[in-house]
């Protein structure tokens, strides 16, 4: 299958887990679960349970069988993003082209929405036992995304980011934001995807250091469509890093340097998946599509 | 071994199993790692977790093999209390005698720590496989802590607390709030310890049952402490629930009958494990200490 119909139809499939795994509406009490499914259904590329869709198929398991699983990471991938644009936090009020959770629902209901999300992604993750995946592979799937997004994870990533700032131009602080805030949920994608379809050790490290350079093209490339992007692409104010001051690639290195370093992290991706063969395409494929993304 | 040192025993290895599984304050970055061991370590009864040894042992397990999943309720209990004082929510000031999280390290960290101890409950709930506990197990129990804690369970409580008043004087309002805000997590320590031991699915439903009526009474308890309880010993500001015109039990029923209605659960829960035998002592002595507790 051609490598765009592919991700459709992985995204696709995510979509409609979203509409079956996570509580409609009007449940009881209908706010949180509006809020929930405010931000869940907001959009967005789906790229990180696409991503563990596509790495449980090259490890040789139907992606269905992981859906739950990949709905959760979604989950959790938009609890991260609700709570990061609280006031007491990033204060952003546009996400995806739309007004973020807390100006909709108000931050008490937004904080909420969060956690909710937060917890429904470890329990959709647990879900996966009874697609007959074995208890032990689930297990190590829930640690592996407890740590990924726990204090030394996803939320130092944000932690660091906040108290960073684009004075203090360290470019080692820089790496550590992006691989905690960006690349460790992308490599919990991938290995989780390889974990619960049984894949050998050997080829789990693969599709880990895969994520890590995905994972930091993906933020580099963040960063410069922040400085060329288009409002009406990525769907918030362009120049925001900057007007915060945010430490960023661009304000490191200058766009050139930037748009090389993106090149060099998406070749290094590709390298680790080659030596696998036909198989990888679709990694590779999104590898460059990746660089090149607009949104 | 008599109630009291039992009770001191189970408590004295909830405070070593955290001093054990969560990162030292030094641990990078250090503020979010101070942030949760500053709520974590500000004291409190340990009642979840003791109660999940307690129910380990009861069903014949030894306690220690449960240790990181009852530390794991800690977290999570830990996590509800640092959101649920946050500025956006009910705004207070103090808990358990010292500044609540977010006076000491500001609303973006206290929301971090929230979500971080939030995460770390899942991943020592995961780690009990570690002890030898059949994965299995450690799957399910995951899955019932995520409900408990989940958008229908404690986190609903915490949203139908917030849009509740004083005025609206609605006894079905104030049980939902009470089962799910502090009933639902009570029941999961009881379940888990069972659940993770090995027991029959009759006792984890006399388990189950016993929490309900436990959680009932001590939610009781705790608004009657509001009304006529001492700040040196509950830790926070008398009065704040008519303060805040919460809905409570002594401001529907009144004192008197408020008292009746805590005993009343305090002896359904007695009730349901007396049949058990002897080794339910533990757990009859508790609810009586539940019912006499000043804070």
């Amino acid at each position: 299958m051609e490598f765009e119909s592919l991700f459709k139809r992985y995204r696709k499939m995510v979509e409609e887990g979203i509409g079956r795994f996570l509580p409609p509406d009007d449940t009881y009490p209908p706010v949180i679960h509006q809020a929930m499914n405010y931000s869940l259904k907001a959009g967005g590329k789906r790229l990180r349970p696409v991503l563990m869709l596509a790495a449980g198929e090259w490890s040789g398991i139907a992606p269905e069988k992981l859906l739950p699983a990949a709905v959760g990471v979604e989950c959790l991938h938009t609890y991260s993003l609700i709570h990061d644009d609280l006031p007491a936090m990033d204060n952003d009020d546009f996400r995806r082209g739309k007004p973020t959770n807390h100006k909709v629902f108000g931050e008490a209901i937004a904080i909420l929405a969060g956690d909710a999300l937060l917890t429904k992604a470890f329990e959709l993750t647990a879900k996966t036992l009874e697609q007959g995946i074995p208890a032990e592979r689930v297990v190590r799937v829930i640690q592996e995304l407890a740590v990924a997004s726990g204090s030394e994870g996803l939320i130092a990533g944000q932690v660091v980011d906040l108290s960073s700032s684009e004075a203090k131009k360290d470019p080692e602080v820089l790496l550590y934001i992006h691989l905690n805030k960006t690349a460790r949920l992308i490599r919990y994608s991938l290995i989780a995807g390889g974990i619960l379809a049984g894949a050998t050790e050997e080829e789990i490290k693969a599709l880990d250091d895969y994520g890590r350079h995905l994972g930091l093209a993906f933020q580099i490339v963040d960063d410069l469509l922040d400085v060329v992007g288009d409002f009406q692409k990525i769907g918030k104010p362009v120049g925001s890093d900057e007007k915060n001051q945010k430490l960023t690639y661009v304000s490191l290195f200058g766009i050139e340097e930037t748009k090389k370093r993106a090149e060099e992290e998406i070749n290094a991706a590709k390298n680790v998946l080659k030596p696998y063969g036909e198989k990888s395409s679709f990694f590779i494929k999104l590898a460059e599509f990746i660089l090149k993304r607009e949104s």
